[in-house]
């Protein structure tokens, strides 16, 4: 049913609930399963950066691990988030996003601006994990 | 991975595909899948609305019946899409709602007010099929 599934996570402990669907989804359709996450930030000095990247990998290269997946598909990346995940779901070709919602509590539970940038502006499918 | 998917779709030839991908994702998850159209209008008299759901009925009972699928899984409501659907999935307990984007054609791929109106709403997962 899919080929190549892009899981897009926030460095929090919902991230698992979202990578365990995704992974799942990756069993049963026998596709290949990259995760990224993104980090916000760009025009930061080199080392910053660096830093940064070196703080967010730990935890996400553990999760992955837990479930077996290689080190080689976990990816990070700097930017506007949605932008950066269509760009690499594009560049993988993957035919499907999956990526957690958050649910807001009040009135209204809203998706956030990621989940709906990629919503919008990817051009496979796309799943919303409820977190 | 879910037990009860519920599959929105419009009555159009590309509400195929989107029904095919819940009916592969149905039979992967061994989940009961349950079809619904909305008729976008309320108020109607009664005549006219049952003339409408009588037209809209043989073109989906029939995409039902083709993938084997029994046609009391097959519901038509009427009013709002994204307010029906979501109330839909919740009374049939669905832990995953399917539904269709549509790519308009221009500088950016939108999805619609429906879809968006789901994925913002729903409470439970959702997978946006472009179409």
């Amino acid at each position: 049913m899919y080929n190549t599934i892009l899981c897009a996570i926030e460095n929090s402990d919902e991230a698992e609930q979202v990578l365990e669907k995704a992974f799942e989804l990756s069993t049963l359709c026998n596709a290949k399963l990259f995760i990224m996450h993104v980090i916000p930030y760009t025009l930061l000095p080199n080392d910053y950066q660096k830093e940064l990247k070196e703080n967010a990998l730990p935890s996400i290269e553990s999760k992955a691990l837990s479930l077996g997946l290689p080190l080689k598909n976990v990816m990070i990346k700097f930017g506007k988030p949605y932008e950066q995940i269509c760009a690499l779901a594009e560049k993988k070709n993957a035919d499907l996003i999956v990526l957690g919602t958050h649910s807001k509590k009040g009135l209204q539970a809203l998706i956030g601006s990621t989940a709906n940038g990629v919503a919008n502006y990817a051009k496979c499918d796309v799943s919303l994990i409820k977190v």
